[in-house]
């Protein structure tokens, strides 16, 4: 059964009562959150964002992967951002497995080996924050030259954010 | 100065109110929506989702890029999503650009050469979500064998979605 149907008839009730009047491409404030899949962060609600306000890049993890930084490029250079704020979470599904495991069971399930695949699980929550600001740290050659990046976890529980890695200027 | 005492002070207010329970990892309904980094993009408003419902993950584009690919499996195979999602919009930032412009602009503010980093631009939207439907189910010899996926852009001045490929079953 679909999940569909349910999708574009909240789309409708949505779109009824919506006028984005005018709202530019690039977001009103300069800013981008990178962040995790996770099906219990509604990243715009506990940040208070409103639409028109901020990039929001997710993937599983909020890893400063390869494609997040072409992301945080495309917002920086061309989109006017300058501050950039990881957010993990607590009880993340990154850190249930090991890239091992996910690889043998899909090769048990599939036949197909993926041991070249990457999925980037982790182990200590706060050290992958670290490691996500330090990578995007690490680009810094290639990022415009005033951007501030920070680090933080978001408690599912709670909802409270927590600050890991506090804001500086990236730099080369 | 940094948005940042602006976000901590939402967040406050957010979790003030906030009570998740005990919202297990997997999402609520088997679903990951793949969308645009876009600030004018809130999905779970436009799509009717609460706190818990379903994996989003994000890029510049929307696009079903190798990273995109790593979330998507891990969100299948470990957390039991069965429905990809993807969204592309109008106005789209991907669509005002090239890969040679952005890479010639990186390189002649910074001095780095970036010719060899892939920006995945697009200038057809439609055909763009077409093509990411398609990468996707070029990937099906590795996804689950029950996972139907669909297509669609998002209109940023109506809020309305609108179908470009229908939902069908990934089959190798």
């Amino acid at each position: 059964m679909s999940e569909l149907p349910k999708l574009m008839e909240a789309n409708r009730a949505f779109s009824d009562g919506f006028n984005a009047g005018d709202l530019p491409m690039p977001p009103a404030r300069p800013l981008a959150v990178l962040a995790c899949m996770d099906a219990r962060l509604h990243p715009e609600r506990f940040l208070g964002l409103e639409i028109g306000d901020a990039h929001v890049v997710r993937n599983a993890g909020g890893r400063a992967s390869e494609d997040a930084l072409r992301s945080l490029l495309i917002s920086s250079w061309l989109l006017g951002t300058r501050e950039f704020v990881v957010i993990h979470h607590t009880d993340c599904g990154m850190l249930t497995f090991t890239d091992g495991v996910l690889q043998g069971s899909i090769r048990e399930k599939t036949g197909v080996d993926v041991s070249d695949m990457e999925f980037l699980s982790f182990s200590d929550l706060d050290q992958s924050v670290r490691d996500d600001v330090e990578r995007i740290r690490n680009a810094a050659k290639i990022l415009p030259e005033d951007i501030s990046v920070s680090g933080h976890v978001y408690d599912v529980k709670t909802g409270i954010l927590r600050e890991v890695v506090a804001p500086a200027l990236v730099e080369p």
